[in-house]
């Protein structure tokens, strides 16, 4: 399972109670950091999770309402003292701006600061450890633009510790059952698998697609996914301004979710011109019905 | 008169509710933004000013609770589709680290954005109109810093309205009034020009010290100024933390205020690792009396 903390899900300026994009993504007891929007350090105090269990941040692009928090979320972590490493995967120039600033400030980092950044136009794998995999989602926006695709890893199959009472199991029969394999006891007789084992949790996909124009070039890598975050800047009411800015509307975002047939859409990045959010939900579910709203400081399981 | 206030009075890292340093100064109908600490600009939509008013903002140093809020402000102004020129006077390097973002981010402003870097080591006039002079106020701290002091303009003597009543004045006379002369009628009659005019409104003097050591090499600058913000980042209890981050204590603070003989003292940037701070106001007082607190979102007359 993964957990989804929407930290900010507006566009362009931070409002008082209007936050940037910014989301917390938990695996396993890992967080991942999907933008920084200026404020995100702020948001997150207010989960009250610990700094150091955030190793990972994605950068999608370079425009400030998803970026400009990042610089101080690094200052913060010097300050309190932290000695996890940090890393950061963003557009190229990415590094740069940041340690510009920790230069002038004379203020470098006591952990260690890594960078990847990016400039692939096809997807690729960028992080990788035992529960996940992380992959670009090349988007198409004003500026080079990435989207990340969040995979977990399948599992082994679990033990039914009741039917197994009783058993005389060795330790290669648990490997063996583990792997989905049927057992022979000791006495000769043959156990299924599913008479011993319950099935793993499934893999669970999260595609983030922000900031982007419809596009259909990466329907094929998020096909199925459990959840699709697709920005939603305008309504069909603009869609023009949408073009031109190579933002999306909420009906094109459902567009793509029915496309990529996945199981549930969620909505974010809301120009601040409108009032009613539900109006997004409403023209999205007239394409697709299993349709969500991003909502600050809220969280999705997924 | 001016206005001063206070969007931000913490240090080091920003909260929920304590937003690290930043100060708007109203002269006349003028906004001045000294500092500009992350979130500056959700603080600023709290007051409901016109942006377009603020034109001019001076940086004191390139640490992040001074100046992390600076490009998102610069950028909100671009979206906000602001004409009005603007400002920056800050430390060597400000305009590498703000147009760096601009050139990646694709995003040039629309409206004309000047940068005047300071290396000075000596108080500097940086900039002066009808109504005001600010002056720079080199201070001691980890990396390049200055202080800044602003000083209204005296004013003409104004005419008084009732005493003029049914006399016989050319423009010439309103002239020399104003200039604090006094007036021959065409009948002969000499009139005193105490008699006819009030005294202008004194000039006013406010200067920002922030961050910095306690240093009196600047006293004679701030002789006798009206309000003197002086930074009280801690208590005498931590004075060895204090020296070693150059930064001043509440009674540091409080005597450097006796030695400058100013009117009155706020203090602020205070660290987050005090609870009380009436704490500072009672160290303070022990050597000047005269002591207030700077406090989020509270304006003060000078």
């Amino acid at each position: 399972m993964m957990k989804l903390t929407i930290l900010g899900c507006h566009s362009a300026t931070p409002k008082e109670n209007k936050h940037t994009t910014s989301q917390l993504l938990e695996v396993k007891g890992k967080f991942f950091l999907i933008d920084c929007g200026e404020g995100t350090q702020i948001q997150l105090r207010k989960l009250k999770i610990k700094f150091s269990l955030i190793q990972h941040i994605f950068i999608s692009h370079l425009h400030g309402d998803h970026f400009y928090g990042l610089i101080g979320l690094i200052s913060t972590f010097r300050l309190l003292g932290r000695t996890a490493p940090l890393n950061i995967y963003g557009p190229k120039g990415i590094k740069e701006i940041i340690t510009l600033q920790l230069k002038l400030a004379k203020s470098w980092t006591d952990y260690e600061l890594h960078f990847k950044e990016l400039e692939g136009t096809i997807p690729e794998l960028i992080f990788e450890d035992e529960n996940v995999k992380v992959n670009t989602l090349p988007l198409d926006h004003r500026i080079y633009t990435n989207g990340f695709l969040f995979k977990t890893k399948p599992k082994k199959r679990k033990i039914n510790k009741v039917s197994i009472l009783g058993l005389d199991l060795k330790p290669f029969h648990y490997n063996q059952l583990q792997n989905g394999f049927s057992i022979q006891l000791e006495n000769g007789n043959n156990i299924e698998n599913k008479e011993l084992t319950l099935p793993p949790e499934m893999p669970k996909q999260y595609a983030y697609c922000s900031d982007t124009a419809y596009n259909e070039t990466f329907v094929s890598e998020i096909k199925g996914v459990d959840l699709l975050y697709h920005e939603s800047t305008f309504l069909e009411q603009h869609k023009e301004l949408a073009k031109k800015t190579k933002h999306s509307t909420a009906k094109e975002a459902a567009s793509l979710a029915k496309k990529a047939k996945v199981k549930q859409l969620m909505l974010g990045h809301y120009s601040n011109r409108y009032n009613n959010k539900n109006d997004f939900i409403k023209e999205a579910s007239t394409i697709f019905e299993n349709v969500i709203l991003s909502e600050d400081l809220k969280t999705f399981s997924i």
